[in-house]
């Protein structure tokens, strides 16, 4: 019998030989480089074909919007590990990104797979808004909050949300997802009694939903751009650093309190 | 007294208001988004200003460049990561550029400093063969390696190397670092006693110093590049996994052999 | 009005003043340092409560018996981390962390929760085979696995299970969550047809249980055991190492398969 | 020619068959659980043989001395980090320990290391004051600072490092590296002009090397204490969170400063 590993572990992405390198079934030397830009190849890499002129506008706007929303929990957090681990800037930006969870980043992949469900479960249904008004009464009767809606600081309107839907318009790339969210922003205040806004991150999931990233990749996604604005952070904290000046503002505010077992 | 938190914490990166979110000092809906593409945001973000479209060919060519290179051991760690732990996309992207240290990823690095280095000791020096000649009799005579000499598979040259230098050269933006990397190339052999290909990580790190990339970040946007990568390599390990192949493989074969304390 | 920070950041653990260093209301050198075991305090930071010296020893036990399984997924992506960055015990500890998802190390967790919904749903019922008869059928009902039953190996009984059981009858520390786990290793097999074993997992989640330790925490305390197991395999992979090995074994038996959108 | 994998991957660490577990060449079950302590487990991990009750005691009181230092870079990672993925337990802790680097928790490694490299070079030589005297004029020679000496808070003496000498020496256990750090702390004032507490980082350091930890590992023990630190914080961050006011508390402070390319 020959040994289990005689049999090959298979991949489309990088391999290598003595004189050439290929990725994604090209050529990476005489192909890629040079020829596609870098978030061409992301989303390649995950959605396994090449995005149009159209499409990687749109994706590029997406990233763009993702990468970076100034001191959130994941920058500081990215901030404080490089103040005692300066020497590991893989470790200060792994730690930024494990933040990006169900919370704040997985906004984009909720809202993604929250209109993904609704348009497989009706599928070819004309009606968007009275589709979008059955998403959100199910949500509501369940005391759950309706993905992509609402947002602390951009209370009535968050600016980020016509922008994609703008250039998803005009390279002709808008699809269900948007559409459905659209609809969705458009019904809900009469169901919920309030007016929220659509998110960015709610947004920035539809398009990628549209642009065929899978809804379980759609955060993944988002961590690829946030991990260009992390670096960004660290860049800055190396010139101009204010992760000590936190530590001590929490520590010298720290105030004892008697254990409770409950 | 005021509080020391009365003290901003300053930032040129992202910031928010109700009606407007900015980054780099620009509106990040009307400037940015759809303007500007992500490697070009990244770019901005660590070196602080935008690339010309020269230098953004060269960045994207260097990015692509750095993606994947198949299964490395970083990429295997995000795999078996992401085994145990299938619903945190985050943990196993976090693991995986936990690999991104000294070696492999750090190649960009260390040759980038190597060479932003020996340049600076000898500013102005016209001749970059006789500065290389003099960079690697001192690392020769320190038993050291010299950075961005070397590779494993590609012992007669690595194909990224010409790549990147016929692309810098076309677009007008090379510069010192890659000149003084192509002398290493020319003179070590008569002092080495053996011919080593310029390896495609350490001709990366010298584009990037070109660029203005400061060398402390040149492993950081090693580690932007490979975040594509890995997720190209999480979203191949959903469709087609290998994980557990791998794991039994090591966990078949495993022996156990009597603790020696020394 | 005054700063938001004026208002302090409560902790029951650690404080400092010049001259003494408090944790959880002790004072660090005079209390607690030579007198209380490592393994004692980590229960004590949890449970806000020094255990008994009953607890203790089952505590241990559960920690022993979670420490190390061998060449485990979360071992591979430490000793593959370290090959990448030697420098950084503490990215390779983090990486081996990560796999410590809701497979493998997520069935402590799993358990301890299971039966506590099961137990605070029927407080008070003396019949607990007819509670895991419930529990198993609607588990059943539902096509879910029961959390805390199987092994792939230890197809016949884990042998952890009934030491962890012996351990908490001769220290007198037995409680609902074991009774309950052992009644679904009971009536099980009449509603599943087919005898599975209770595996080592579940019960030391439910041993945790019992000890009052929060079911959200009873994976953080594996994860304290586990990170004790990959110092040793950081250990033994600084002496005799075998990452090179695997990504080699893989990396030789790549195979390429062109991509397929789907 | 066999397959490479045909060669086992050797292992002193756990192994498995179905019906026995194995650790360290101990039956898990018969032999080690409840009836070695968790701590003496990590140890006999690291250091391959169990320790003495005296090196147990003395090794314990290491680990909780290393176990918590309140508000921390490493806890407020850990908990901000927590509040973007409250579902991902181990991405909190793991961020956590990724501050374990050089700064802070390095201090042990560092200590650990300087110790032994001095012994090593003067093996036998009776007079410790002299040679403490040479290792600090060498450091004070190359402008860098002495591993173990000062802290920011504990100005006229560390709390810790009298109680870890006397619980060496009660238990007999206290050997060369402990002994030449007391001496760097009686000569240090003559030749550095000023006076420094010998620090709990650098004592606990210098005895774990006494208990026989390679210096390489040491900064490995110091995270697995850590991460019962960490556990605590994050309980306590689940009860009684502060994550939030501390992401607002920078957040709210942020001030844009038009970036400056250098």
């Amino acid at each position: 019998m020959p040994p289990a590993d005689a049999e090959p572990y298979r991949t489309s992405l990088g391999t290598s030989s003595p004189d050439a390198i290929r990725l994604l079934g090209h050529d990476l030397t005489e192909e890629l480089m040079g020829s596609v830009s870098f978030a061409d190849l992301a989303f390649w890499l995950v959605a396994l074909r090449r995005p149009t002129a159209g499409e990687s506008r749109l994706f590029n706007a997406v990233l763009v919007a993702l990468t970076d929303h100034g001191f959130t929990p994941i920058v500081l957090a990215a901030r404080l590990t490089l103040l005692g681990a300066p020497e590991a800037v893989q470790g200060a930006m792994a730690a930024g990104l494990l933040g990006g969870g169900s919370r704040f980043l997985g906004t984009t992949e909720d809202t993604a797979a929250f209109l993904a469900d609704g348009l497989a479960r009706e599928a070819g249904r004309a009606d968007l808004d009275a589709l979008a008004a059955d998403l959100v009464r199910e949500r509501k009767a369940a005391h759950r909050t309706v993905p992509g809606l609402g947002h602390p600081l951009h209370k009535d309107g968050d600016p980020r949300t016509s922008v994609i839907h703008r250039i998803a318009e005009e390279e002709g790339v808008a699809g269900p997802h948007l559409a459905l969210l659209a609809a969705v922003g458009r019904v809900h205040p009469a169901i919920l009694g309030r007016t929220l806004p659509v998110n960015g991150a709610g947004v920035c999931g539809a398009a990628l939903a549209d642009l065929g990233i899978p809804p379980g990749l759609v955060r993944g996604v988002a961590l690829v751009a946030r991990s260009a604005g992390i670096l960004g952070h660290l860049a800055e904290e190396m010139r101009d650093p204010i992760g000590r000046r936190v530590y001590d503002s929490v520590d010298r505010n720290a105030e004892y309190v008697a254990p409770d077992p409950g």
